[in-house]
C-alpha cells in the first residue's frame, strides 16, 4: 500500500525548490492553473492537487477571483500553550455530566460543530463503502457467522495484520481483537489491566473519554504533565511511577487528543522502555495517526513493545468509516482477557461493517483516500490557525499540531471558557470547553477546536465570532 | 405486518379437522404432493407448506420414499423436568471458564453444535439482507452519521417503535436505545439499575450469559425457582423478595433459556404487578418472542409496564439477522442512565447494520421470512424430541417448549453430564452442559441442547449418539 511520489506531489517539491530558493518569492503570481497543465502536460485536477499541497504546507494562499500566490512571510504566529503542570495526587473522576451536554449540542445541525470530536463526514467514501458492504455481505457464508465471533471476522483481521506489519508493527498472531469502534477497545483495555480503586496515569490535558472510563470502571485518574508538542514528560512520568503505585497508562502517542502533541520516535522508544521496566501495562489510543500531516504515518508506541505490556487501540472512524464502529485492540499478554470482556459484554462485532471496510481495504483504494483526506486536514489546520491569528485576543496561545483536525487554545487569564462556550453555543456554535479535558478541571482558560471541515466559511466565521466574543469577556461586562 | 391466513394455512386446518373428526385415521397415508395439487389446484409449494405445516405440529410424518402418513398415536413422550428448588441464599458468580470452552467448541466447524446458544445461520435471509444494507447505506446523508449518536439510527427506531405498537407494546418516544446486540442491551440495563454488590434474582436455571454479567459487575445471583413449562414461581420469588433487599430481577418469560418456558399472560401481568408494588426493576430478556410455534407471538412483561420498571431487551439476532448484532433496550425510567453508560462504553451502535435490517423491515418480507423460520424450527423441536424419546435412556426427562430452539434434558440421577458432554465432543457432538445455567452449579445431571437446525440427518445421528453414550454411562465403567 506503499508507493512511488505521485505527479502532482513531484510537482509541488520542484514548487517548494523554488520557494525556497527565492525564485518564487513572497507575494509572486503562480501560474494559472489553465496555464501549468500547459505547461507539464498534465490534467487540470493534477494541478489542484499540487496547488493544495502547497497551501496545505502554508506556502501558497488562494485569493478569490485572482489566483495563486506564493506566501512565505507568515502573519505572527500564536505561540503554543505552555506545558500544564497537574496537581499531584489522584482524582475520583466526574466530568460525565458536561460531556453528555457537548455531545447534546454536536448532534444539533444547525450548530457550527466545533465542539464535536469526529470528524466531518463529507470527507468519507460513504458510497464506495456501500459497495463493498454489499459485495462482501453477498459472498457471506452463513457458517462464517459463528466463526466470527469475540476476535473478528478473519478477512479483516488478516488485512490489519499485513497493514500493521508494513507500517512496522509486527503484532502476534491471535493478538488482534475486532471492536466496536476503539471506544469499545479502549474500555475493555483498560478493564483488562486494572481492578477497580487502582491509579492511571493519564496526560494533562486528557481525551475526556478516558476520563469516562475511569469513572465507570472506579478507578482513579493521576494527570501527568504533557507538552504540546511533543507529549507527555517522561521524567515527571518516571517521578511519578517512582512515587506511587500505577496500574496502568492511557495515552496517545500521535496526535493527541486535544494537544495534537506527537510524541518523536525516540521518546517513543523509551516511554515503552520505562514502562517495561516497571512492568506498568500502557494503553495506547492510536486513532488519529493516520491522520498526520507528514510524509509517513508516525510509528505508535507497540512498535516498541516486546514484553506484550502495550494495549494498541485504533479504529477506522477517524480515517475511512465514521458511523461504521469497527475499531481493534492489539492487547499483548492481555489478549485473552479482552476476549472474554468482549464475550461478557456485546459478544462479537458487527459483521457488516467489518465486510464493508474490510473490503475496500483490499480494493477501493485506501491510501489514495487517505492522501486526500490528510491533505484536506492539513489545509484546514493552517487555514484555521490563520484565522485564529487573526481574529482572537492578543495572548491567546494555540498549538500548531501536525496531524489530526484539532486546535488547543489557552485564552488570556481574564476569559472564563467555560462562559465564552456557552456565549457561543448561543450563537449558533459549540466548542468544547478545556474544563472537559481534566480530572481537577484546571484548564479553565482553554478550548479545543473542531477545525477539519473543509473549505466552509462557516468555520470561518465561527472563528471570526468566538475570536469577538473573547475579546468582549477580556474587556469584560 | 399481521395478515390473513395463508392458503396453505386454510388447508392444513381442514386437515387438522379431518384428523380430529376421526375421517383420517392414525396412519393413514395422505395424498402424494402431485395429487394435492391436482385436488385444490394449488402450487407444488403450497401443498409442501401444508404438509411441513401438519408436520411440526406432530400431526403428519414423512417416511422416506413413501409419502405423508398420518401419525396421531404420540411415541411414550418422556416427562418435562420437575421445578428445580434451588438453595436459598445468593451467590457470588463464577461460570466464565466452561463458557468459553464451551463457545470455543461452538466455533469448529466440524462439530455438531448442539451446544450453541445460535440460531441456525442457514435459516436467515443473508442476501436480501446484503441488498437492503447496500441500498440503505447509499442513501446515507453524512449528517446523519451523528445524529444517529447514542439512542440509534432514527428509522430503524421509528420501525421498532411500530412494530411494539402493533404487537401491542406501547413504548413511550425516546425510550427505544439501539444496541450492539440483546447482550449490550442487557448488560447496560442490568447496570444501570444496579450497584456492585446489589443481589439480582435469576430464573432457575438461567441462561449463562446473565450469569456472567453479574460476575463481569461484581453482582450476586439469587436464583428463584421456575416452572419448565411457565417460568418463574410467583410465590417463591414474593417470599424472596420479603426475605431480603433485591435491586432487580433479569428473566426471560418468552421461551426462557435453557427450559423454553413460556410465562402465561395472565401470569406476566401478576409478575409486573408485584415488581412494581416492591419497586425492583425487571430486566426482560425477550429475543427468543418471535419465535413462537402458536398463532400470535405472546407479549412480553413490557407490555404491561406503567411504572417505568421493566427494561425491556430484545434484538433481531435470534429471528433476522445473526451477526449483525442489532439489538435494543427500551428502558423506562432508566432510558438516560442507558444511554449514558451506551455512550461510555461503546458510543454508538454501527450503522450499516441498522440500516440493513430497518430497510429490510420496511420492504423485505419480514413476517413471511418469520412464519418460514416459526415452521423450520417447530418441526425441528418435534422431530428431536422424538429422536429423544428413542434413543436416550429410560427415566430421562425432556422440556416441550413451544417456541425457539432449545430442548432442556435431565437425565437419569447416574448419569454425569459434564462427563457425557465430554464424551460426546470426543465424538465430534457439542453439548451445553446444565453447570452452566447456575451460579451454584446445581444442574449436574442437566444437558441444553440446540436443536434448530433443519432437516440435518447429522442432528438425528448426534441425537441417536448422545441417547447411545448416556445409557453407557448409565450402565457404568
Amino acid at each position: 500500500m506503499i508507493g512511488t511520489p505521485f505527479l502532482y506531489e513531484r510537482l509541488a517539491e520542484e514548487l517548494v525548490a523554488a520557494i525556497a530558493a527565492g525564485r518564487l518569492p513572497d507575494g509572486a503570481r503562480l501560474p494559472s492553473i489553465r496555464q501549468l497543465c500547459a505547461d507539464h502536460g498534465i490534467s487540470p485536477a493534477t494541478a489542484f492537487q499540487t496547488y493544495a499541497t502547497l497551501e496545505a504546507r502554508g506556502l501558497v494562499e488562494v485569493r478569490p477571483r485572482s489566483g495563486y500566490y506564493v506566501r512565505t512571510r507568515q502573519a505572527s504566529r500564536p505561540l503554543p500553550p505552555p506545558v500544564a503542570r497537574p496537581r499531584p495526587g489522584a482524582q475520583k473522576v466526574s466530568v460525565s455530566e458536561l460531556i453528555f451536554e457537548l455531545l447534546g449540542s454536536v448532534q444539533d445541525s444547525a450548530v457550527v460543530p466545533l465542539g464535536s470530536a469526529f470528524p466531518p463526514p463529507e470527507l468519507f467514501p460513504f458510497e464506495a463503502l456501500a459497495r463493498s458492504g454489499a459485495r462482501a455481505m453477498r459472498q457471506l457464508k452463513p457458517a462464517q457467522i459463528t466463526g466470527a465471533l469475540v476476535r473478528g471476522d478473519e478477512p479483516l483481521r488478516e488485512l490489519l495484520h499485513r497493514r500493521h506489519a508494513q507500517q512496522g508493527v509486527a503484532l502476534d498472531p491471535g493478538e488482534l481483537v475486532i471492536t466496536h469502534g476503539a471506544m469499545e477497545a479502549l474500555n475493555l483495555c483498560l478493564q483488562a489491566c486494572t481492578r477497580p480503586g487502582d491509579v492511571v496515569v493519564v496526560e494533562s490535558p486528557t481525551f475526556y473519554a478516558a476520563l469516562q472510563t475511569i469513572e465507570r470502571l472506579n478507578l482513579r485518574a493521576l494527570e501527568v504533565a504533557t507538552d504540546p508538542q511533543e507529549g507527555v514528560d517522561l521524567a515527571a512520568l518516571e517521578a511519578l511511577l517512582q512515587q506511587r503505585r500505577v496500574a496502568a497508562c492511557w495515552f496517545m502517542p500521535n496526535f493527541q487528543n486535544p494537544l495534537g502533541a506527537l510524541m518523536p520516535l525516540a521518546k517513543k522508544k523509551a516511554l515503552v522502555a520505562l514502562l517495561a521496566r516497571h512492568g506498568i501495562p500502557l494503553v495506547e489510543d492510536d486513532v488519529y495517526g493516520e491522520l498526520h500531516g507528514g510524509a509517513h504515518r508516525p510509528l505508535p508506541a507497540k512498535a516498541f513493545d516486546q514484553a506484550g505490556l502495550v494495549l494498541h487501540c485504533s479504529s477506522f472512524s477517524k480515517c475511512l468509516a465514521p458511523g461504521y464502529r469497527v475499531g481493534w485492540a492489539a492487547a499483548g499478554r492481555y489478549t485473552a482477557q479482552v476476549q472474554r470482556l468482549k464475550m461478557m459484554s456485546t459478544l462479537a462485532t458487527s459483521l457488516p461493517a467489518q465486510r464493508a471496510v474490510a473490503d475496500y481495504l483490499a480494493h477501493g483504494g485506501y491510501d489514495r483516500h487517505l492522501r486526500q483526506l490528510r491533505q484536506a486536514l492539513s489545509a484546514q489546520r493552517q487555514r484555521a490557525a490563520r484565522q485564529i491569528a487573526r481574529h482572537f485576543p492578543a495572548g491567546t496561545r494555540v498549538t500548531h499540531p501536525e496531524g489530526g483536525y484539532f486546535l488547543w487554545l489557552e485564552l488570556p487569564a481574564g476569559v472564563d471558557a467555560m462562559a465564552l462556550s456557552q456565549d457561543a453555543l448561543a450563537q449558533g456554535i459549540s466548542t468544547a470547553p478545556g474544563l472537559l479535558f481534566s480530572a481537577d478541571q484546571r484548564f479553565v482558560h482553554h478550548l479545543r477546536l473542531n477545525i477539519g471541515r473543509p473549505d466552509d466559511v462557516r468555520v470561518d466565521e465561527a472563528l471570526r465570532t468566538l475570536g469577538g466574543l473573547a475579546r468582549q469577556r477580556l474587556a469584560g461586562p
